[in-house]
């Protein structure tokens, strides 16, 4: 089986380094053409657009940022769905919209090719160390065949229902755990304006119900003060924004995540975009400057 | 040192008989005189006021529910503050107003007594097994002189400041645990509404930075639709109203606590207050029935 990788991101370049240990070609595109040296001298082959990628390949990764990135990956002129042969396989590890992922799936299966959404949770550390999360949509028997390759860059690997449904479970990731932070950003922003000290409270919380992995990792970086990346904060709001508009579209009352994302809005006005999410604390002292 | 306990309900009860073990006299009071039986067998002194217990007593512990009944508990007729000695000690482990608890502790030093505010974390699991989170505002020199009894009750006692700041971590508590578990009702609805297995994916993102206790306990009671207490939703009602009301004063934002609390009081008016929080659900269900 004869792999392909699109989008070397800080993601997908530890993931398509660990591809290479699968003992068979790996095709590489990306639009930055520096991201692609480094490729070369690991063993991969450099190719000039997603078409040839696709031409190369009997299994295609996509890890790339926004919908409209993945929909342009696969359909654009120089795009994947024109390089690739009937019973291939595309696996878009991009975290986009549920409802764009299941339309995409069907038009590749127009052309008799198959797809799996099945983006991740972990974040760099998570790639790096193959302990990624993945969150598999699409049909069982195609899951099954990509399973062995999926190891390869994960952990928990769990396959969910069919397309779109990889998507509706990071978007699920997203919502409880914005929301879990914002929660610590109101707890540990009403504790220091009330006279108890963060670092203890925090401690004091992780001992109870209120203990969270948000408090842990990012409780921890709002009583350090140090809001770098971490998690880069305007993916976080990239991902809100999706689940926000399927909420619109379908109707679903989400009104702490609706919060989240006016505060998440309020982050990048400041320009934190890339900082971590910990910088929602940051966006609720700069409302209330005075004290 | 002779010991006294006002509040004898699902917390005050396990708790006492823990006192019990202090190798002293415990005197007790509660308004539900049929909880008073229980203790005598154990060996306590029933009192017919919560004056009469002070009078018996070097420290008065106090578990009631509400700002209001602490107040009573201590200020009224028949209160505590009226049967104390100077010297003696109040430790108020209710959940009520960091504003309030401050006041009380003023009131009480002019007659000569010291207070300590000692909310804790935990539910009836933790009182029943003293492994409660106990969390003190108070003099340093009181909390040091307590910490002995204390340990008869809790694992994790930890000192954050002054007079009301126990109760300011209490709160902090409440805001990043109920807004963490609005955010796992939002997710789960969003899943469930979207076609993925709420069940599956819970599953998932326990694995990744999603985690929470309230994820474990509550999500677990959602996708088993088991919305028996566990916790009392009415008590979690109560002390977010205690920090919006905070938030009120000092000009506070806090966008995701508010919309919390919104759901909050939807669910008391469905009649769910003595239902576990995981009921935050069904308000969600509830208000886009018709799918």
């Amino acid at each position: 089986m004869k792999l392909g990788f699109v989008g070397l991101g800080v993601m997908g370049k530890p993931m398509a380094t660990h591809l290479l240990k699968a003992d068979t070609t790996l095709a590489v595109f990306d639009v930055a053409t520096d991201k692609l040296a480094a490729m070369t001298a690991l063993g991969a082959q450099v190719c000039a657009t997603p078409r040839e990628v696709a031409a190369h390949s009997d299994v295609v990764f996509i890890m790339v940022t926004t919908t409209k990135d993945v929909e342009q990956v696969l359909f654009g002129e120089q795009g994947v769905a024109n390089g690739l042969k009937r019973g291939a396989t595309v696996i878009d590890m991009s975290s986009i919209s549920p409802t764009a992922a299941k339309q995409f799936a069907l038009r590749l299966r127009e052309q008799g090719v198959e797809m799996l959404d099945a983006p991740v949770s972990g974040g760099p550390a998570g790639a790096i160390n193959a302990t990624l999360s993945i969150m598999v949509g699409g049909d069982a028997d195609v899951f099954n065949r990509m399973l062995p390759l999926l190891q390869h860059l994960g952990k928990t690997i769990v396959h969910i229902g069919g397309n779109g449904t990889g998507q509706v479970t990071k978007c699920a990731n997203q919502i409880a755990l914005d929301v879990a932070i914002q929660g610590v950003a109101e707890a540990l922003f009403f504790a220091q304006r009330n006279g108890a000290d963060p670092a203890k409270v925090r401690e004091v919380l992780l001992g109870g119900l209120a203990a969270s992995r948000a408090l842990e990792v990012c409780g921890k970086k709002m009583v350090e003060r140090d809001f770098g990346a971490g998690m880069e904060a305007r993916l976080h709001h990239k991902d809100i924004g999706v689940v926000m508009d399927i909420a619109w579209h379908e109707h679903l009352p989400m009104p702490a995540t609706a919060a989240t994302m006016q505060q998440l809005n309020a982050l990048m006005a400041n320009g934190w975009s890339r900082d971590d999410p910990a910088s929602l604390l940051r966006v609720l002292e700069q409302a209330a400057q005075a004290k």
